[in-house]
């Protein structure tokens, strides 16, 4: 069955700083028609960065969308044109203020794939050396460093509770574990 | 240190069908503002439906945002004022066309909390039989049952590229393993 879903309008309602929105009509595969919200998004990346000691680097933030401070993997939003391995080489040393002579491609993946493009690029970083650059001004944020076994256990028990970050968390798991 | 972000104005933009949009001027730890978009979202379930045999079933759909077809663990939104376990029934029985006999909950996460508020509630779904519900009029699906092994091999080889999925599958594995 092709479950095509195909374009007909499309109306421009908000462009934003980290996001736009809009709202097509579209043909569904039986030929009646819906309506689409999509918010469009740059694309990000995260970051499993794993020292000699199988420790990982966390970060804890404010997150105003759930008005709660969670426990995240590195990531942040792509620049304009920006790649996705520049942009995680610069979001680990403005975050957590580190370089890693390793960056090895893990798993792409869509955050929500229900109403928003969002891209998500998520690597592993080893070989890590202090390398600080300067962070957003409206960044504040702790870095937590934790075993990954351990960050694999907080992802179970609920005290990681970003997609992006269990994804990432369990599957580094997963691969290293190989 | 405090992390938190007051709030000092807020403007809605836009009312939706399945997400509202606002954006509101914050004040930030250092004293200085800052502006914050956010999506608004109902909330949501995902299922890992797991059969006697270690199957689980996954939906493939297309999803308009991203202009492709996806595999999915599956999933709905949260209608107004309904349980999520309510919520995870009655997309179980719509999409795949089953009931379950033990409903666990695994894992309660946000899927893209940078941006979005929508919380996603991931349940463990066991001793099922068939039970059709309709299905929404506008989503056109298809059923694919893998073993929950080959499930979390295609998570790591890119062949599920979803968030929730990865999280809960990955998750259930190990959950399972332990």
């Amino acid at each position: 069955m092709d479950l095509t879903e195909t374009r007909i309008a499309s109306e421009r309602i908000y462009e934003g700083r980290i996001l736009n929105l809009r709202r097509d009509r579209v043909r569904l595969p039986d030929g009646h028609e819906a309506s689409r919200e999509v918010v469009e998004h740059p694309g990000a990346v995260a970051i499993i960065a794993l020292d000699n000691d199988k420790n990982i680097y966390l970060v804890r933030q404010y997150r105003y969308p759930i008005e709660r401070v969670t426990l995240e993997i590195p990531a942040g939003k792509l620049d304009s044109g920006e790649e996705p391995l520049t942009c995680a080489q610069r979001e680990l040393a403005e975050e957590v203020g580190l370089a890693a002579a390793e960056w090895k491609p893990l798993l792409t993946f869509y955050s929500t794939p229900g109403f928003s493009n969002e891209i998500m690029h998520l690597f592993l970083a080893t070989g890590l050396r202090s390398h600080r650059e300067k962070a957003d001004d409206d960044e504040f944020l702790e870095i937590v460093r934790v075993p990954l076994a351990e960050a694999a256990a907080m992802a179970l028990r609920g005290a990681i509770q970003d997609a992006k970050s269990i994804a990432g968390i369990m599957a580094a798991t997963c691969i290293l574990q190989a």
